[in-house]
């Protein structure tokens, strides 16, 4: 049973982290806060005990959002340079489909925090190395029977993915276009299918 | 003749420029801006209009340090595909020996303003055109004589290296850690000498 409270506070939970995943996580203003989720400052500071708390739950309400596009990704194949695949082509570069508006949470508030505030910078770093050790997890795995070469550093892997992918976000966001992520995108899987795919793919391993 | 006040002004654009390119060029706080320049608020309004101004002035200044190291590293080489791996190598995750504290200024302004700030995100997207065109005509005019393979795509190159430099550079700053910007660097270096470099390398073109 969730009670009308804990609706309430989830649509503002919701309606705050497109917010400030557009204007940021730190800096969008308590007034747009009052104006997207049509609640006045006493209830916000009703469900939330600070402008901090509130942040802190919309970043984790965001990643939550990316992670279930990302899980569902690797989750649709099994071979582990398919999963890599299907990872890039979740990013397209078209905003109507992304999971919440405004770009990568883990980089916008990376960004905005980095030299400004140091919890939600701890909090960028931790869903930052989560998603890469979960790619360098994949990269493993892959690697253990016999689908991604041996002699390749999954660490690296990942982080080239990540990079890569995080570049392309933002420069799709700056220009409005989708033709920046869409040429790292067949950059990344070019690089997935030449450098990492065993030649055997597993066959007979 | 540079006059003391235009003195004070570069000082101020100098100082204010570090400061933005870690705390937000539209959202450190005026008072950092007080603190950092030694300058009260009514001498800051005296060299700028608005906060806005000095904002454009500081992000100005931050492309320009940046282009300095960027035109330095490109023209350390004759050969194309050397004049890209001379820029790489500038980018080695040390931040003590960066241009200017916080990361890449362009990234930086555009994660901030790309959904708040109109004004700025135009310059951040202007900044961001005028490199990708500056790579691509290096890309170009390598293939004009032989250096770069002539079926790739200029254009694509440039973003390719932009993206994963810039997303290097933020995983860098993010963990404070040179380990993520180094990997980047290594995969594209392959990636220049595997994918671009031409074979016969104008030797005889």
């Amino acid at each position: 049973m969730v009670g009308k409270g804990e609706r309430t506070k989830a649509d503002i939970i919701r309606k705050t982290a497109d917010l400030f995943n557009k204007q940021g996580f730190l800096n969008a203003p308590l007034s747009s806060v009052i104006e997207t989720t049509g609640i006045q400052k006493g209830g916000l500071y009703r469900h939330f005990e600070s402008r901090e708390a509130l942040a802190h739950a919309a970043f984790d309400h965001a990643v939550g959002q990316i992670a279930v596009r990302l899980l569902a990704a690797l989750s649709s194949q099994s071979n582990a340079c398919d999963k890599l695949l299907a990872l890039l082509d979740s990013y397209d570069g078209d905003e109507t489909d992304a999971p919440l508006p405004g770009g990568c949470p883990i980089m916008n508030s990376a960004i905005e925090s980095d030299h400004a505030d140091e919890a939600l910078r701890r909090r960028a770093q931790d869903a930052m190395n989560r998603w890469r050790d979960l790619l360098a997890g994949v990269v493993a795995e892959g690697q253990k029977v016999g689908e991604i070469r041996a002699e390749i550093d999954a660490n690296d892997v990942a982080v080239i993915l990540i990079a890569a992918i995080e570049g392309g976000v933002m420069m799709t966001q700056l220009s409005r276009n989708p033709q920046p992520l869409q040429a790292v995108r067949r950059h990344l899987r070019a690089y997935v299918e030449g450098e990492l795919r065993a030649k055997s793919d597993g066959v007979g391993a």
